[in-house]
């Protein structure tokens, strides 16, 4: 049976397991992307763990998220994370060089390789025939310390794309379609593979914008060959020789199928407020614009800032509209600034603003409550925009240009009738202006000399003692069903610059649900720690971390919930804290908040099954619970989490 | 006796007064300029003022300060603006469009003509040979309302410029040089008027560097004449049309004189963390740089930037170094980019922002704690940067860009040593790029049907009611000397956007020095009010007006203190708080914070002469007290302040 891109991606990495949809496979990883939002914690992660020098092929450290700088924070967390860059051997992407993903592609991406990268959009990279991986920071350490990572297998989805983009269409609305068709669970462990004829049409950067918002259907990863296109692309970025050819056999199979036919694509949007409400922009036109945001990793490439450009080229956009513009990378300004666009888009009115993600993760750019903002971006989550009644729709480049111009939304198709601007054609360069002078590169030889530049923001990681065999710790919070990540831990402009400084992280835990969570779980955390009590899928949402290491800090030893969310009930073991699922949902009704509960004997309990009893010495009642926790995540949790278990496994290795 | 510029531009000006140092006198003010940080406050007073339209030739509000749209307040207070223009008929220069004062003086700024403006560096608009002032909002709302702003007729000060300026040294060190010489109170109460041969060589963009930072003097104003530089700029800015000649009669006398021979001027550099601590740029050399800022008001022109470009040409900012580079307007970075010198910044690493103020208001670019940071910008107060142990030097375009290629403090003329620069030769362009386009006019005709947009972050101004006759209230609060309008009132990234809410502004007022006072004062408020009781130079530094409307709005009724700095004095007044010395300063240690005092026919004793005695009802004493308030400001006074005075006055007229 021939085998398809993603299958023949795995092959070569696989370490262990079978490639059976649903099994424990292990991948080998070449390359690691950290942001500063999530890296500063990888970091500490590292530090804790004693490494010496990573051993991917490539790790890079970007600077793209933190970059308002509203005090000293942040610039502290960059002189930080360029000192760590240099301590363990990573290359460092300097403020201003721009967005993690595009800079990647663009200096570091290689066809065939794999890559994992604590931010979720790293799927990117799959448009040069990758197998790139967004995952929680402390698996990304690991991976830069050689070790595998683990996932379940998952099902292959083969999209077979035909004809050609009609004019005024692009890439965004192909995926703007998939999550018209799909929503934002379509994809979930799915790996997305693109083949087919209509292929040939989309360049490199293209199927950028398609891989990167693969993440918004919730899929695992994106993959497309590395073909033609992309060779074009190495070779733009003058390394064509990285080039390898990775295509599907031609009697390649996919586990479920699809077909878009290009020609009958339409400009379609994504409404507030979230990525999968989908429909043509014909249906919304008219609807008032207050703000256009062009830019991020959704839509990076010179081609969509070229035509934005275009398309507003020698008019002014509209009075009441802010047009901002976000460049992706400096490199991409750079060509931008050669071709003129820069100047047209200036002319137009555009407030160019520094490149880096800006208003795409709310850091600034916030629009009023209620008015309508446009934005090439790929998520319009309720507040993500920073504002809390926020209005973002999600669109293509050329959908953002004709609202800029009108004031209006737009369907781009009538802007030859509206204003008599004819679809333009863009003459983009054949060599890219390659400029690595903000890339340092990482020292040669091991660096163990380097001392890490520690500002006030940047704490430790703290020490995770191991699980004790008897726990006896009061319910410090009872919370209920649906509670989400960004519950446990709040993001945003006024918590983010704190993400590397966990005792002072750990003040906003649980506030969002309980404000005297903090106080009261910190006096616990030298008398034997506490417990939460949840509902069903605890934990949900966003992947972060920090939302198992802050109340883990404060004193956390173990979560009883009916569910638990994937990711953070991963997260919750790599960092020592025992999920255990009410074997009855009942038994939930039955803990209050404040009652003592006892776990005896829970160490040698968790490995020899799943079942765990616990006592609720308050109301003299048991509750049966089950963990479900692997071989090696018994181990991490007896070793209080995976960076002990790590240093306790191979202690000559790291 | 010949007569000076400034004289002039006074003479042709003068409602009432006598043009005699000291003596009170009455101006008419042709233009006005708001920005936004101040400017919501001020549209917020026309509307209690129940204005029609102004009534100057031009007023013109900017939005160049709260640019980092972290929530939705920001773009809310624009749309509040944008509306407030169209009903008030005020230009609106958008977000992007540039700082106010470059902008101004490109689009606006005539020879001959006034200038108010709520914005200290309004002064740079002295370049022109305008007689430029800055002051609280509420005075600019009255020059709006074709009122005459009151002042004490200031000393001229002349200063002869004689021979040229060396290679690698410009304008910045012409004015750094007079701080060096007369520190930060040199200019206080007088106009700086700049004339003899050395003008020749100055441009009038180098004019507006060194009139705009005549505010870091204490200058009431500084003045340049409109000679063939001021012709050349406005024909470059292709309005050659607007100049009118002003020179100073041949045989001009000053108040006061002093001579700077520009050929020994050297690079000189401003330590933090005042603008008056500065040495020559080869006393510091050698210091670590971990920050280059370039732009701002101080070096807002073309050739400050295409300079910083040359410099860094082909080369690469130090690793070490954040380079970031902030257009002083949309208009400049066209030009720049036409010249290909956003393209040469860009590639030698710079972070190209928005065009605004930036980081010299602390909006961002905040650096580390500790680490040093050149700026080209005219302040270095401590925690101006938004860092709060921050270290900001200020110096010119030449060493900044000097330590941005060496990563530490140099001194420009050592670069064609260390380097191989030779000095640029910089060649401007004849024309500049003329775009009105970001630039809202107003409405041809009285627009009172525009409804003013406000966003939840709007507040009306608060109502002031008439000074009662007989005032018993408690001292809510005491403090000591020389508390400042940051203590009273806090700026910064926290408390700025709420700029245009009152009451919730009023829920920072004293807590740097009582954190309770605004609870404990809004106590007061429905029951007589409070009273606050002050050492010596109560109410020094800034001139924010919000430190006198958001105590008032608390219920504050009368400030008792030893003494008074002058604009606070005036800003109470114009909020109708009744100020009053101690005739013995020794009562301040009798009063207590608590004791009730009671002011017997206040109304009637303060028209009657300067002698008010007050009663503590809480020990039984009485203290002799003064105000100084004029006749005009006791009629403001009674009425409640300058808003109900001017209603009451002239309720058919405005």
């Amino acid at each position: 049976m021939g085998q398809n891109v993603a299958h023949k991606l795995i092959a070569t990495h696989l370490v262990s397991g079978d490639m059976v949809a649903g099994a424990e496979i292990a991948l080998r990883i070449d390359q690691t992307l950290t942001q500063d939002a999530t890296g500063t914690l990888v970091m500490l992660e590292l530090e804790a763990l004693g490494l010496d020098r990573v051993r991917t092929e490539v790790s890079v450290q970007y600077v793209d998220h933190n970059l308002l700088q509203t005090d000293g924070k942040n610039a502290e967390d960059h002189d930080f994370l360029r000192s760590a860059c240099q301590r363990f051997g990573l290359w460092y992407s300097k403020p201003g060089n721009g967005v993690s993903h595009p800079t990647h592609m663009q200096r570091f991406g290689r066809p065939g390789k794999t890559l994992v990268g604590s931010d979720s959009h790293t799927p990117a990279a799959g448009s040069l025939g990758m197998l790139a991986i967004g995952l929680g920071g402390i698996e990304v350490a690991m991976a830069m310390a050689g070790e595998p990572i683990y996932l379940r297998m998952p099902e292959i989805w083969g999209i077979r794309l035909t004809g050609e983009l009609p004019p005024w269409v692009s890439a965004k609305d192909v995926i703007l379609e998939m999550l018209r068709r799909h929503g934002v669970k379509g994809g979930v462990n799915r790996i997305i593979e693109y083949h087919g004829p209509g292929l040939a049409q989309l360049t490199a950067m293209d199927r950028h914008v398609i891989a990167n918002m693969g993440a918004e259907l919730g899929a695992t990863s994106t993959v497309f060959p590395a073909d033609q296109q992309v060779r074009a692309f190495l070779r733009a970025e003058q390394r064509e020789e990285d080039f390898v050819e990775l295509l599907a056999d031609t009697d390649a199979t996919y586990d479920v199928t699809d077909e878009i036919d290009l020609s009958t694509v339409e400009p379609l949007i994504a409404l507030p407020s979230s990525p999968g409400n989908v429909v043509t922009v014909r249906e919304v036109a008219g609807r008032p614009v207050a703000q256009v945001v062009v830019g991020s990793s959704a839509n990076p490439g010179l081609r969509d800032f070229a035509m934005a450009a275009a398309i507003v080229a020698g008019r002014q956009t509209h009075p009441g509209v802010s047009f901002d513009v976000n460049p992706s990378s400096r490199q991409i300004l750079q060509d931008l600034t050669k071709m003129g666009a820069t100047l047209t888009l200036i002319a137009a009115g555009a407030r160019l603003h520094q490149s880096g993600c800006m208003g795409c993760i709310g850091m600034g750019q916030a629009p009023a409550n209620g008015r309508n903002s446009l934005r090439t971006v790929p998520r319009n989550f309720p507040g993500r925009s920073g504002t809390r009644e926020d209005s973002v729709y999600l669109c293509s480049p050329e959908t953002a240009a004709a609202a800029a111009l009108t004031g209006q939304i737009t369907d781009p198709r009538d802007l030859p009738e509206l204003l008599g601007i004819e679809y333009p054609h863009i003459e983009l360069p054949d060599e890219s202006s390659v400029n690595t002078a903000m890339l340092e590169p990482p020292p040669p030889k091991q660096a163990d000399r380097v001392e890490l530049v520690r500002g006030p923001n940047i704490s430790s990681l703290p020490d995770f003692p191991p699980l004790p065999d008897r726990m006896a710790a009061p319910v410090v919070l009872k919370v209920g069903d649906d509670v989400s990540t960004d519950e446990i831990l709040p993001a945003g402009a006024r918590v983010l610059p704190y993400r590397s400084n966990i005792p002072k992280l750990a003040e906003f835990a649980f506030t969002q649900l309980d404000e005297s969570y903090p106080e009261r779980a910190l006096a616990s955390r030298n008398d034997g720690g506490h417990i939460v009590v949840g509902g069903a899928n605890y934990g949900q949402g966003s992947s972060r971390e920090h939302a198992a290491i802050a109340p883990r800090y404060l004193g956390l030893r173990a979560v009883i919930a009916v569910s638990f969310a994937r990711i953070h009930w991963q997260n919750l073991a790599n960092f020592g804290v025992l999920a255990l699922e009410f074997a009855d949902p009942g038994d939930y009704h039955r803990v209050e908040q404040g009652d003592v509960l006892v776990l005896h004997g829970v160490r040698h309990a968790i490995g020899a099954g799943p079942d765990v009893t616990v006592h609720n010495t308050s109301r003299d009642e048991e509750y049966a619970t089950r963990h479900r926790l692997s071989e090696r995540q018994v181990a991490m949790l007896l070793a209080g989490g995976l960076i002990p278990w790590l240093r306790e496994q191979a202690p000559a290795a790291t």
